[in-house]
């Protein structure tokens, strides 16, 4: 088993056009880097040679059952097999879907069939608990498990009608060609995580991985010695297309199962971590270990989602840690937007200059700019405060909703993709995220921020999280809800808190309600399940 | 003037595919950067707002006097208006042709000609010069003076249907778009050296210009606070898509009118230079300088031609400053190799080292591979000893040769460009360049590379420089003969310079003749002039 490299490729084409592809990036660095570390994961480790060397037997295997365009899914943990998917199906024509194992059985059965997967390539962990639902999907064909003995999985659930992930490897199969025909040709589904109605399939192209891959080696700044940690889900946008963005810096790769303190403070040390990325979750679980200290290699964390607080990213630049705020979705290929620290910025006072670095930014260089429009599509005023809906355009936006045209039209409207998201543009054209469109909170005809509200709560020193929904009101329309998490050893009542809050915000903002929980609802993504919250707000209200 | 952001833009698309162009670099720049500074050059800088504006302004006015695909010459040292001309000109739908200021009038002359070019905008200091011929070219309608009084070119030549650069600026013109139509569209002319017939017309796209600067930022390893210093002139294959690159990454430029050593470490020291390019001369001129010392920033040398002597290399580590190795020609957007670092090489011998760091190694990360073949086509064996033809194909090769159809055909044979260079495949897949195809001396039969050659003479304390060609030889049909500058105060004579050559080479592969000179001929871009050393040779030869 050799790898392919561009010389005996059967096809031709003319000698300057060649169809952009992240399949370039393995094929590369398996050529320049045979020997280097490509992939660590416990005791394993894959060589550049050999990740190539298994994305193409599994690829050959892949295409001696499947035609082309076909899908294939994978149901697993941050593995090295998972991110050897990212090359092998595409490498055998396929699309890949990468499926959020955290899902609920009914939508991962949703996404098996609406897909119409015809292998699944599943987590022995997986199999044991959700096997019986996925493996009664009639377009499944081929179910093949994955066990990771080191990690507690050893496999051997195999039924009828499956094969386990080494055997599977010795099928018979042609070789593959590392060359595309189309650039525009679909490389992978990713669902949406469906919080309204049932998820959507965004549709990747080759042209846009690979692009949107360039864009994040230059934003993460990733060089062939760079050491990235998989704390960021390879089921999330394809890992904001990091797999293939890694791959063709010729970087080192840390799979991990899981994102818990102790094993990452071990990988930061023990493997010299460079880059990760994640939630702001996981900048709350490295700085706030235990196990925290100054790190020996400068570490960049890439981060989305909300913006991650002052204090967290004030503990982390003590550790020498850069924290990079960016900002995108599912239909954008990851993040769209980066908030790029400027050069004045570095001699204002800390509090102004995190609520600058906490925006959401500027559209990535690979990107178009990104746009705040009124309910017609025109620019809102660059003016910091008026409110309108965030659109994208460009090579990072998704090729479409995987068979719904409808969906598509409606979210491509006037030629920008409809976020849903709604922001301000500031003086600076930076943009910075309000909120949710459903989840602003309409009060008498004013939209109150419920990011905006749940800032000025969090900002009180007993409160560790809060968030803020809207509850029905007879007089009001709606009035905003509080949720609060108080933080150990930490004791406050909602009078001081509707102080605290109506100190930083207009009366009309400040929450009627405040209730404490011990924990907030999250969805499997980490976001908090706000649709939950306003149920139980709906209850408060009638109680 | 204001720069057109996306939301003006008048072209409509679809939301998911926008064309590649560079122009995107500096309109996003422009808005992400206003206020940083954009380009030095001396007293003067621009920031990137000024910087876009005066492209724009520009551009408006190339646009009411061209038709789309026109072209637009530069013949210009490294001054800020030929790095807006990188964008102004394609911004208004023209080609750029930016010529080797260092070519003789008739070359001039014949590429104003050739490329049909309608404008040109030229340098004062070369308006003197050569103003005479360029005034008479048909094709040029209007010749457009740019003074630069702070380095001694004041301007004011204007005569009738010249202008100066200040008052063409404030013509009239419209809106232009940054948005393009075709990624595939040209976006510039590069002239090859001729070194053999006539100047040939080297089309650059949009495309591959987009491309090549992102492998030039990957590769550059570029960032916002970078620091890039004009050693390279940006009339080589645009530099290298530098003007594009450093761009992209909102880094500074730092504009430079010639290389001398004072002015460099003058700007390396005063304002920070991370990175530079440049033939190994450049890299002598700042290794040598009795100003070198160790410096404050980590200083990048990207060069390309001849390797680097590994003296040069060591000299300039002890100082802070990496080099890497590069390979391309002027058809493939200059680099497509790099000579990539391996971590296993760190524990090697220095001269050991050298020897894997001089080869030119491995296709970028936006190329295909490069190949090294026989006479037919087919890969000679990657024994590091057999010479073939080095050829390459991808988004990095041009779209052709400028109303060549024919020398387009004869370069593209196979879907391969033919590169007329000969190297030899490594084991590793490093590709290491022997010899231009017409620069190899056949002795015998035997293929003798003048590269080994003259480094076998070049490894001699006494001797600076060498240059081998073949001279006519009745029995041998060949024979090499040596041509040598010998470092100051150093003597050696031809016997002891045979014995020294023959102590590391075949014996068929020492030169007949050592011919001392007191420095070689130099073409206008540093090579070394072979075919005039040839003509010596045979004149030698009849003696």
């Amino acid at each position: 088993m050799t790898i392919t490299t561009g010389q005996s490729a059967p096809h031709v084409l003319s000698a300057n056009d060649e169809p952009l592809t992240p399949l370039r990036f393995l094929q590369r660095s398996a050529e320049v880097f045979p020997r280097k570390t490509a992939i660590s994961y416990g005791a394993r480790t894959y060589t550049y040679a050999g990740f190539a060397a298994e994305a193409e037997r599994l690829a050959e295997v892949f295409a001696a059952e499947i035609e082309p365009g076909d899908r294939i899914a994978y149901l697993s943990a941050n593995t090295p097999e998972l991110l050897i998917g990212h090359f092998a199906v595409p490498l055998a024509g396929g699309v890949l879907v990468a499926i959020n194992s955290r899902l609920s059985r009914a939508e991962i059965e949703y996404i098996l069939e609406h897909s119409g997967a015809r292998i699944l390539v599943i987590d022995a962990e997986l199999l044991t608990s959700i096997g019986d639902i996925v493996a009664t999907v009639p377009s499944v064909e081929t179910l093949v498990e994955v066990p990771d003995e080191e990690f507690g999985q050893p496999g051997g659930h195999v039924e009828v009608g499956q094969i386990s992930y080494a055997d599977y490897l010795t099928r018979a199969g042609e070789a593959v060609s590392w060359h595309i025909e189309d650039e525009r040709a679909p490389i992978s589904i990713n669902y949406t995580s469906g919080t309204t109605g049932k998820p959507k399939g965004v549709v990747y192209t080759h042209r846009g991985a690979y692009l949107n891959s360039l864009g994040e080696i230059f934003h993460q700044q990733l060089v062939p010695s760079s050491v990235y940690l998989w704390t960021l889900p390879m089921f999330h946008c394809n890992g904001w297309c990091t797999p293939w963005a890694v791959t063709a810096a010729g970087a080192t790769h840390v799979a991990l199962r899981a994102v818990r303190a102790d094993p990452i403070w071990d990988l930061i040390d023990g493997l010299g971590v460079t880059h990760l990325c994640g939630a702001p979750t996981v900048c709350s679980v490295i700085a706030e270990s235990p196990r925290a200290h100054v790190v020996e290699r400068p570490l960049r964390i890439t981060t989305a989602g909300a913006p991650p607080s002052p204090t967290i990213i004030e503990t982390l630049q003590e550790l020498g840690i850069t924290v990079v705020h960016v900002y995108g979705l599912t239909e954008v290929y990851g993040p769209f937007t980066i908030c790029e620290p400027q050069e004045e910025w570095e001699g204002l006072p800390a509090a102004e200059r995190a609520r600058l670095l906490a925006r959401q930014g500027v559209g990535m260089v690979q990107a178009e700019s990104a746009r705040v429009v009124d309910a017609d599509g025109n620019d809102v005023p660059a003016d910091g405060i008026t409110i309108g809906e965030i659109v994208l355009r460009g090579n990072n936006v998704m090729k479409e909703y995987f068979r719904d045209h409808r969906a598509t039209a409606e979210a491509f409207r006037g030629g920008w993709f409809h976020t849903g998201d709604l922001g301000v543009m500031h003086t600076d054209r930076y943009i910075e995220l309000k909120d949710r469109a459903k989840d602003i909170v309409i009060s008498g005809g004013e939209n109150i921020s419920t990011v905006e509200v749940e800032q000025a709560v969090v900002s009180h020193d007993a409160v560790l999280e809060a968030a803020v929904v809207g509850r029905p009101d007879d007089k009001w329309g709606e009035r905003p809800v509080a949720f609060v998490v108080l933080r150990a050893g930490h004791e406050v009542d909602a009078e001081e808190l509707r102080i605290h809050t109506r100190s930083r915000l207009a009366a009309f903002k400040v929450p009627d309600r405040f209730v404490f929980l011990a924990e907030l609802p999250h969805t499997s993504t980490g976001k908090v399940q706000k649709f939950e919250l306003r149920s139980r707000a709906i209850d408060l209200a009638a109680a």
